[in-house]
């Protein structure tokens, strides 16, 4: 493989937040498709917008890199409507987010920002297509 | 950088069906974080929803490996109501999507689609935290 092509995954991997030293059983629950997938809407409090972003910032990305098993924490608003978050997350699998919630950087997150949520949904997700996965596994061995 | 953390970069690339060949241009845009990045939000006609998401699923496939500018689609469906996709798109800046409007896949697709989706909403987003990028990056150089 060429080291441009590394390069780019690095870019990719890094500009999405998604980076974590898998273990050999969480990567291959990634490579079955044993992922658990959720998106989170939130509605925050418009006087504590800018500290809940802080907030979630530190804890998103200390997630993703002090976690083996947290794949992802993808954290947007809505242009729109900057109160309303959507956090796309992916966990290698359920033990996975299980144990993210004992961390001490959720914790922390969970109190400082109770206050400033109004309004949570947590939605259950299945990615469609693990299938192309090894097609373009494929593609990058070459 | 060890062959193992590229081997966990190139998984999670894979995993979300992120990759494509970005030019240097798209690169930088990547980097100071000038993405375009969108929630599709769609309802499928429960009748046509098998035949839907198989082409959803060749469409996504061909424009992370075709198109240059495109990052991610990452397509999934609510696990307690099928029929309601939700894409993350992240394209490398304005003119990547509007390239991806002309390719003969996103055509094909939406001609086959369009008499399937019952609802489509379009959601512009913007990624909270670019400057992690950064911090994670050098983390990964170490």
């Amino acid at each position: 493989m060429k080291i441009q092509k590394i390069g780019i995954l690095l870019l990719l991997a890094v500009s999405l937040n998604c980076f974590g030293q898998e273990t050999n059983m969480e990567k291959k629950d990634v490579a079955k498709g044993e992922m658990m997938v959720r998106i989170a809407e939130l509605e925050i409090d418009p006087n504590a917008i800018d500290e809940y972003l802080n907030i979630l910032k530190e804890e998103a990305e200390a997630s993703v890199r002090l976690e083996s098993g947290v794949i992802c924490i993808y954290p947007m608003y809505q242009k729109e409507n900057p109160t309303q978050i959507r956090l796309l997350e992916i966990y290698a699998n359920k033990a996975a987010y299980e144990s993210h919630l004992l961390t001490p950087h959720f914790k922390h997150y969970k109190e400082t920002t109770l206050k400033m949520v109004k309004k949570l949904k947590l939605i259950e997700m299945q990615a469609i297509d693990p299938e192309s996965m090894a097609i373009i596994f494929n593609k990058l061995k070459q």
